[in-house]
């Protein structure tokens, strides 16, 4: 149980997909008597049973044998699926070590789940009109078999109710504000009998989601349901929503890059690449994205950047007139259509009663000229990063959503 | 269950500093039936149950509640915990939203944790022996209620027997590699009867964690066979040993700077600041680290780096050649003592037969000259960028190790 568990939150999404709800998700760790007792009781107690890890090569991968087990049923060894484990290390130039050989066992009766990414492959087995999938534990090897090989599978075997789910990705809005001012939509959409809905409201890294499900008895109807909340919350948020579903800000702000055919640079000193590193992570960003600087020293600044000797002796790097210097600097250098600078205090040291730890600067550099911002963030070092590289990205979209609402 | 479960990993580390052991981690959604059924089977199975989130203000917040429902308790109202959650709102200059006036209830006889990051405050109740603890979702809010109150509070409730961790840190060698070098170790130590052990091999984003527990009857005795073992690991992997426990290889390589006063700068393409950002994610790192260069472009590579024309004509900018350019322009401009260089293709697209998804180049300058090595990474493009950073500072590691050894 020492790694993080991320995979309930993926199922739990996937599945519902298909209208099926994660009722229960349990961890337990390397433990064969605490994995055989959790085993059997969720085989017990449900219709469908998804257990991820302990399937790869090493002596504390247990969970082929704990199911075995379990079910009172044999491993099989799969000559193919040896092969495959084989022909993957020797297409690295590797040995395959002894160990991998445990990976070729597959439970009698299962059907076996190519793995792309791996060695172990995935099992699907049904008995008694019950599911029970086993999935290797990394997330690489793990979705494209849930996406690609399992639900199309699940979704012969159970019958999906027609059912709309749709998130609204929220950023400056504290959780407690967008509760208050949802409710009342809420209840107006609640008097209506025509559908079942589920709501909810997840904070998590400075990002705020609403979350609405919408089931009914046809598709037309849960359509039309969908459709008039969803008209309801962009009326209340509007600007404030910055995507829907999956959507990420850097994902939202490279599209409107693309779609301007405008072209982007980055200086950062407290964020140190975050932010940089945000844009980079949307593949073909370097269509849009020409550069990023991390002027991490005063030095750095003003060699790279051109922020001026007397700036930094009066106002300091931390300030307004450095951040508004800093992008223009970096428009200049870098001849990109739009230029961020963002330079702060992400402590845990260097605050004053002045400028306390979260205290951040923003600059933005473009066409029609250049602005700056301060916010004043709350938690730790890499919250306060977080934050305020998503505060710079926020601004950024707003404004090219701006630019855009401009041109005839 | 939207949100990823990071809280079951967490306390199974700080429960072990008490030599307790996390049997099982249930996660569950906002369903109050499901809810009140997996609180019941805990309660009735464990002797102490924590349950994290859920005491929110917003309406689908009910653990409170049901943890009432549960034991059969009232909730009461706390009014200083009121006026603690109205003062924190008013130094943020905020209005209280109705709806946190909803924190500020207890279950009856439960003693009241402060919260120094958020609104709700931690609960922890004994009743028949048994202890139960709610705490609230978010973790910087949880991991100080948890380290400052919960567990003097628990160390007290119960004995830890004498009981030793440690984790080695390794970058650089596969899982099923570390597992067939550490089994002899494990089966020659295992022979001695004087300890109990537990081995775990843990793989997560290009690090292989070893873990080895060692419980005995006496604390000399646990210290002592941990030592044994410790010499034995050290001997084995040596300097593919990055560092221990909780350690991070960007921390590694800051102390390591440090101590010998040298400087850092990094120029990267492929890994978008993800290199810089992961240096800067230290506290204290402007006390080495300069500056940083993201590259994108092959303009931005010839004008900031001076990487020559010709250079990426001929070779590209996904080579050898010009990772070393980059790296010695970047020490030549910044004047650090240490520039690193990272180029290649993340993908998904952008790969030829000759230079495939995942191909990359590094280059280290340093006070001796700079040098260049180049990897072929496989998976996703978020994995290939992870793991660049990583081997980047993996082999800046080394070099200051070598470094530092020769020094008289």
């Amino acid at each position: 149980m020492g790694k993080v568990n991320t995979h309930g939150a993926y199922l739990s999404r996937q599945l519902e997909r298909l209208g099926l709800g994660l009722l229960r998700e349990v961890t337990v760790g390397d433990d064969a008597g605490e994995m055989r007792r959790v085993f059997a009781e969720a085989w017990r107690r449900s219709d469908i049973v998804i257990s991820t890890g302990g399937l790869g090569p090493t002596f504390d991968d247990i969970t082929r044998d704990v199911w075995a087990k379990v079910l009172r049923r044999p491993l099989r060894f799969h000559p193919h699926v040896f092969q495959r484990i084989e022909a993957g290390f020797r297409a690295r130039g590797l040995r395959m070590p002894e160990e991998n050989r445990r990976q070729a066992f597959v439970l009698a009766g299962a059907r076996v789940l190519q793995n792309g990414n791996g060695t172990a492959p995935g099992q699907v087995l049904r008995v008694n009109g019950k599911i029970l999938a086993l999935f290797p534990g990394p997330g690489r090897e793990l979705w494209p078999m849930v996406e690609g090989q399992f639900l199309p599978f699940l979704a012969r075997a159970v019958r999906p109710a027609p059912r709309r789910t749709r998130v609204y990705r929220i950023f400056g809005v504290p959780e407690s504000v967008v509760d208050e001012r949802l409710r009342p939509l809420i209840h107006s959409e609640d008097a209506r009998k025509d559908a079942a809905r589920t709501w909810g409201i997840l904070a998590e890294k400075g990002i705020v989601d609403i979350k609405i499900t919408v089931s009914a008895s046809g598709r037309a109807r849960a359509d039309a349901a969908l459709r008039r909340i969803h008209r309801k919350i962009l009326r209340e948020f509007s600007d404030e929503i910055y995507g829907f579903d999956e959507e990420k800000l850097e994902g939202v702000v490279g599209r409107l890059l693309r779609r301007n055919k405008d072209t982007l640079a980055v200086s950062e000193s407290c964020t140190g690449g975050l932010l940089a590193e945000k844009i980079t992570r949307v593949p073909g960003s370097s269509g849009y994205f020409l550069e990023g600087y991390v002027t991490y020293s005063n030095e750095s600044k003003r060699r790279i950047l051109g922020v001026r000797r007397r700036t930094l002796q009066v106002h300091g790097a931390v300030s307004e007139a450095c951040a508004l210097e800093m992008a223009k600097g970096c428009r200049r250098r870098s001849r990109a259509d739009w230029a961020l600078a963002v330079t702060g205090i992400a402590g845990p040291g260097g605050g004053t009663t002045e400028k306390p730890v979260g205290r951040v600067y923003f600059a933005l550099s473009g066409p029609s000229g250049a602005d700056c911002r301060w916010k004043q963030f709350h938690g730790a070092r890499d919250q306060i990063r977080e934050n305020a590289a998503l505060f710079a990205l926020n601004w950024l979209r707003q404004e090219l959503n701006r630019q855009r609402a401009k041109k005839p």
